[in-house]
């Protein structure tokens, strides 16, 4: 007897024979006495086509329709869980569809990126306890003024674990279209290896640096509730990968667990800038301002010069444009010598957490890449990962050149 | 200064560019200082195509579907008030969307037919008085469990009227593909006249009677809580029809209002009743219980033989089946001599509040079926209508013939 949350993806449930598919699937695997929530997101491309109907009415989509984009996109889910509840129904099975308002699922009042500030389960309990399989629109919620809001990037996987976390569930189901979490991307490297387990920890950052399976927001709230996440495939049986806190079992043949890389990337120097006190704080403040996220940041001493320092650090390729009408500014008052942009880059990281007792993986991952001939522009590490930014064309030779260290066939 | 309710169905918003015309003709109508209210049906085929999905899950839709029906059909009112409130900010005028729950629209609990039980307006009021024009889903509401209905047949009327009646709106404007009230359906009668104003009596009694432009229900609302409802076209700008409780005018020209006709009825003729006491009501009751309405009901004695009637009467033709099964088994307790039942039948009625100072109007009506050749099988009349009979194939004939006595060219 346990208690479980299944989240089923967009592809999972893009046509009424797939809702009839994923019913049979989760009632196969449902033992007696078991208690099923299953959370789904909208219909294949449904959001894809609700948007294209608002940009016919508003041109482009600009945040001061944010409230009714919210109003529009939630319908998605909405048909999803009624589709998939019927499903359960015409199956012999009792089962009732909650939307994310119904569920308890409570927001801060941020349209289309919503936080999840609380959930009341009182009917999604009563329900499971009545012997139903309740359905549950991901990606939505409730403020307490009764507007209704999504979630925004990852928001039906957060929903999933975020009611697993408040009913506490024994463990979260990820449905997805890949069948777990892999070394690398194997869309890049044939021989990447779908890993049994992974910490919270290691998964977060792998996220972080590029691995697209999981969104790090829902990861988090696995990790600070200790909710176990299984990720697994749709269409095929077997398990896939467990996201939790510590492995079960003595898996460390490998001491790191993942090669990740992101091509959203670009690399800004600032070029003589005064080596005074409160610089970088007052170009990584207004850039932050901005909500420009900076990653990797090297400062440099130039030995030629006294007082003067070069700073080159990171940040999202679409951020580009908008940081260098900032920089160019600061550059003016600040009196730098120069600012160079340059877009054609991209970050390869190693993650691991056997790395901390294991001193030799920087050097393995930086040898991976001599011998490939790839020249690294920017290192930077943390407690679990190394990051190399090297030039964006290089990246497939990258990612196979240390994976196939890290990972011998 | 003037509070209006604006009601625009489906086919009045079935694209991206008619949800755009309505949103600029709101706002041409509205005058300084007015508040408007949209109340929207969902764009186009919408409905039809989610039902046909839901076959697709369910094969045929039974009642046992009935809450994840109302769950699926409300998104399309959703989509609609979320892409008309936006149409609205692009021309720049702040609007709102609500949901038939936010919008505080109580319902009872029967679902796929639920009946409006009380409107808490708040946020409608609220967002009215800050200037804002409100786009209110119809067709849904809420239960005090927090369970999403719909409201059924006449729905989107329905919410408009009960809006304006607990908003003591000036006066509702439903929208639709016509442009007014008809004396009779002008696609059957091209002399066809438009009426400029109907009383609620006359107007329920033509609805009952066959007239599909209104549904019942939203009328009672009206006349039950005095609001005035203008139904006009919503691809023309000129004025349609009135329904009030009275005529402002001295517009009595016409004796009646309306030629009306209805083809979904069958007679049923049970023969050799015997005739004591309670036979009706043990007949009709059974009817009742299983939810067949009867309409005309004519009682007939034979001379040849006491004690012994032929009972007539009159259901709709979709109720036959479940008809002929309860017919049949009351007819083996009590001994009928038969059962005749013949679907090959029609209504046509005269519909006017006028008739009852003009003792003419009756003989008048069967004059013109007379001279045309067609025969009247059962007659029924009310203070404000006579309803014929008659073979079906015999409608358009007889509707034209009723029509040019009573509007002469």
């Amino acid at each position: 007897m346990a208690l479980i949350v299944k989240k089923f993806g967009g592809s999972s449930v893009a046509t009424p024979e797939k809702i009839r598919a994923v019913a049979s699937r989760v009632l196969n695997e449902q033992k007696t006495g078991d208690k099923t929530i299953v959370v789904v997101s909208a219909m294949g491309d449904t959001t894809d086509d609700l948007v294209t109907l608002a940009k016919e009415i508003t041109g482009t989509i600009d945040q001061i329709y944010n409230r009714e984009m919210d109003m529009l996109l939630t319908t998605g889910e909405q048909v999803s869980i009624a589709l998939l509840a019927m499903a359960f129904q015409k199956l012999g099975h009792p089962a009732v569809s909650f939307t994310g308002s119904q569920a308890g699922i409570a927001t801060n009042e941020i349209h289309c990126k919503a936080k999840i500030i609380g959930i009341d389960p009182v009917k999604v309990f009563n329900e499971l306890e009545a012997g139903k399989i309740v359905v549950v629109a991901g990606f939505q919620g409730l403020t307490d003024k009764g507007e209704i809001t999504t979630l925004g990037r990852g928001g039906s996987d957060t929903t999933a674990v975020a009611l697993a976390a408040v009913l506490k569930a024994d463990h979260c189901e990820i449905y997805t279209d890949v069948d777990g979490i892999y070394s690398t991307d194997p869309r890049m490297v044939p021989s990447a290896r779908r890993m049994k387990e992974i910490t919270y920890n290691e998964m977060l950052e792998m996220a972080r640096l590029g691995a697209g399976v999981m969104h790090p927001r829902s990861v988090e709230l696995g990790k600070h509730y200790g909710i176990p996440i299984h990720v697994r495939s749709t269409f095929v049986q077997e398990p896939g990968t467990f996201i939790r806190e510590e492995y079960t079992m003595e898996e460390k043949e490998f001491v790191i667990r993942g090669v990740t890389h992101d091509t959203n990337v670009a690399k800004i120097a600032i070029l003589g800038v005064p080596d005074i006190p409160g610089i970088a704080y007052k170009i990584f403040s207004v850039l932050a301002n901005s909500n420009i996220d900076v990653d990797m940041i090297v400062q440099s001493i130039r030995s030629s010069e006294k007082n003067i320092i070069d700073m080159v650090f990171t940040i999202a390729k679409s951020d580009v444009s908008q940081a260098k009408v900032i920089m160019d500014q600061l550059g003016k008052k600040m009196e730098f010598n120069g600012i160079l942009i340059e877009e054609n880059v991209a970050k390869v990281s190693v993650v691991g957490a056997g790395m901390l007792g294991n001193p030799g993986i920087a050097a393995t991952t930086f040898g991976a890449l001599a011998e490939a001939g790839i020249n690294i522009g920017v290192i930077s590490t943390s407690e679990i990962s190394i990051s190399c930014l090297i030039q964006e064309d290089k990246v497939k030779e990258a990612v196979n050149a240390i994976h196939a260290r890290f990972f011998p066939k």
